[in-house]
């Protein structure tokens, strides 16, 4: 647990950087410099330098960061240096792509639930794993001990499910549904909605 | 072309704004207040006044907001009073279910063309769309006049598509490649990548 607490938007950086320097890493580099990174993920140098001295001194003065100790740093503080066990809710074209992604494990996830309420997909399997009823969710979650959840069903249906999460113990959902969802405190919600990134962007054009 | 510049952040709750007038306004209520809408979306009715006022008068003391008409003028900001064309490249798990997703035509957005480059690929469809060759995306996107784009091809191919979208003139790209683009000034992009998201959460888990 840090001690002072660090605003969110410095932490929602943090990944971008990590994921940066692993693609550096993949590409033999052992060193970079805030320059360098700040170029690769379109930061001022002086932003990187300021986010990551809120955790600690990682860089030294003339030769930089050193990649694979920045990395594990990174890892440490996301707390990515395990795996976390994910489950999707909703097992439509969504939830289907995501289970299905290799992108997840090396990046600290690996899904190890998929649930539907559809009678005809329950039973089914997506890549290994077999859609189980959202009826017994709460039961298997707890059972699993799962705390991260993709909620990827109709909006209609999200908030309703989103509680079930919660009596299950969930403590982190990422919200793919294009609803606000209301969580008790404590529980984190992110959300990806195609939609909202896009209307963000047409404000500029 | 708004006259003061907006923080991009402010930019950015608009859509969560205008989503949630949305599912008000189709569940039959015509007014509401930054108390109640600030609730539906986890923001504070202070924060939601503020950002608001930047755009103009939209309120009444007493009455509050009169949901048509701020959805009308939250769409008219985020130019999504019309309907804008969007190219999706690569018909991977992830592009087929954003080409068969529903939710774009109601939010401002139509998916128009799907790209690939898997000679397996081209020529089929994903609902109602054949998917063309990207090795005739600059023609195609210059030729349907396609300004904005869903890149989903892995990361070693991001970048090099993206060189190849800006030649054909798109000036948005909703990035799902876990990899950070280098563009030229004027073209924006936005990230959806699950594993920074779910990173950011685990740090507070």
């Amino acid at each position: 647990m840090p001690v002072k607490e660090i605003p969110d938007i410095i932490v929602g950086r943090l990944p971008v950087y990590l994921r940066a320097l692993r693609h550096m890493r993949e590409n033999g580099q052992q060193t970079t410099s805030s320059q360098e990174l700040g170029e690769r993920v379109g930061i001022s140098a002086a932003q990187i330098r300021k986010d990551l001295s809120q955790f600690g001194e990682f860089g030294k003065q003339g030769t930089g960061y050193h990649i694979p100790y920045l990395i594990d740093k990174l890892c440490e503080i996301l707390k990515v240096d395990r795996v976390w066990d994910v489950a999707v809710i909703g097992a439509g074209d969504m939830g289907h792509a995501l289970t299905r992604y290799q992108g997840f494990i090396n990046r600290g996830f690996r899904i190890t639930m998929v649930f539907d309420k559809n009678p005809e997909l329950i039973g089914l399997k997506i890549g290994g794993l077999t859609i189980q009823s959202v009826d017994n969710i709460v039961e298997s979650l707890k059972a699993g001990k799962v705390v991260m959840a993709m909620l990827t069903v109709p909006a209609t249906a999200a908030q309703k499910v989103a509680d079930k999460l919660v009596e299950a113990g969930v403590k982190a959902i990422l919200n793919y549904a294009p609803i606000s969802l209301n969580v008790p405190k404590g529980v984190i919600v992110q959300y990806i909605d195609p939609s909202t990134h896009l209307q963000r962007m047409t404000y500029y054009l």
